[in-house]
């Protein structure tokens, strides 16, 4: 239980985290902060949030828990503006998918990680957005991952791993490296090769063409080139190196198949077709039909 | 009209188009045939075709058309049995994803492509498969593409457009290149990238963690890797040219992008990725969403 919380960026993700510790009575107070005025007054309104203020320093006087749910770069700038306002019995957390950069930025300010901040990031999303797209079982059966360092307090860990559990969510804790190499090869470049699969085919001479007569496999492959340009840009640049690692290893794998293609090696097309069709059924047709709900993510 | 029509291979695809047809009047009598027994049967068992017989002369004789409706090498090996029973009245069509190589077959096996053959591909499908998994609104808004050459018998393809038109789908015309490069950058493509994707990463040190974190946006990303390996095979060896230009433009465009990340420059990255989003939502939400209908992909 919290007593009182607050929620830095009020949309979709800490508006969700909100109700699910509401509905739970997980939560005292909830208080809503950030810069986006009319979200806050929204939230106050479908009662999301308890209270909300503009000041951060005032939202944070006499709270136990703060929530920065913000996107990747606008975090570290939280992290900034929180830094004045830090107490050592403040727990602060985020939501941001990429964590090397924020931990980075975390020791820039303060010169060291604060030992009661606990990097995290659930991975649940939505098609929507903003604060009235919220609801309190958007965690219910996804995961969380938090990477807490060696540093960490232990019971600013375990205060957050109750808040997420608290919601649902299934905590699992990584290596804040190797959180972003697997979200660098599950999101990141599968982002990057959406955007530049759908900008190559929209310069070629046939776009016209070519996007009339695509059908539903395209639309599900490149769905995810319909996300926000800005937040994608800045989840690459931050989380860089992974992102080229990946990007390196896919591109080796592509040369070798168009090797395959064009000696047209009957044998090595099919047997990576194989093996990949059967990597993805046993991983995704094992893991979530159980639980028969398909998982969004974060961003 | 089509008095008696004949579908070689009874699947989706075939079954769709029958109960289409039967269902709007447009057909009188509707033969099955192909190798799979099981499917015949069932087939007239659930009232889609009228009789079966497993011996081709024989479902051909007396018919007006002839729907090959087998996957892009099966089409090729049908053309040649049907070769003894060719008549000059019997009007052919089929709906391989690839229509260069089946007409080069067309070619070798009749010396010349027959004037009566008219080679047709439904932009239609679904996520299941099977005469079961017809329905007779499979092809409504849907698209169907027909690939005339200039020695085509204008009969022919009247026949075949009208066919394709009672069953509710829109039928367009274009040149067999052009066709297949379409296809190759909207679904030959797409469907290597997925396969290459999921591949590099089952054989990667952290497989296991990034099946397991993987979410929505990846398993959408990646869905077409569950498609059939030996049909998706067979569709890139026969689409082989079409399929490495659509390859090497993206992997010059990706090149591109890598350089912008690994450099950081943040202008070139955000362009990019807002020029997709951009094609991306100006093709799909205008063009689709007035129909308010997802359309799959044959395959």
């Amino acid at each position: 239980m919290i007593d009182r919380l607050v929620i830095v960026g009020l949309g979709l993700i800490g508006g969700s985290l909100a109700r699910a510790l509401k509905e739970r009575n997980a939560v005292g107070e909830v208080i809503g902060t950030g810069r986006r005025e009319a979200s806050l007054i929204r939230g106050q309104e479908l009662g999301v949030i308890d209270r909300w203020t503009l000041d951060l320093g005032e939202a944070v006087k006499d709270a136990d828990v703060v929530v920065i749910a913000a996107p990747t770069l606008a975090a570290e700038k939280v992290l900034e503006s929180l830094k004045p306002h830090m107490r050592p019995d403040l727990i602060v957390t985020d939501v941001a998918s990429v964590k090397g950069s924020l931990v980075t930025a975390a020791e820039r300010i303060f010169g060291e990680v604060p030992a009661q901040f606990v990097p995290g990031h659930p991975i649940a999303g939505s098609e929507q957005s903003g604060v009235e797209a919220s609801t309190g079982d958007l965690y219910v059966d996804h995961r969380v991952i938090l990477t807490p360092l060696p540093t960490t307090r232990t019971d600013a860990l375990e205060t957050i791993r109750a808040m997420w559990q608290a919601t649902g969510a299934e905590v699992v804790d990584m290596d804040v490296a190797e959180h972003d190499v697997v979200l660098a090869a599950t999101s990141h470049l599968p982002h990057v090769l959406a955007y530049g699969l759908v900008d190559a085919l929209a310069q070629s001479g046939s776009a016209q063409a070519i996007f009339r007569f695509a059908a539903g496999d395209f639309r599900d492959f490149t769905r995810i080139a319909s996300g926000d340009p800005v937040m994608w840009h800045d989840i690459v640049r931050a989380n860089r190196g992974a992102v080229l690692d990946s990007l390196d290893t896919f591109t080796e794998h592509l040369a070798e198949m168009r090797r395959a293609i064009e000696s047209d090696d009957s044998e090595a097309i099919l047997a990576t077709f194989e093996r990949a069709k059967a990597a993805r059924d046993k991983h995704f047709l094992t893991q979530y039909q159980v639980k028969g709900k398909p998982q969004g993510a974060t961003d």
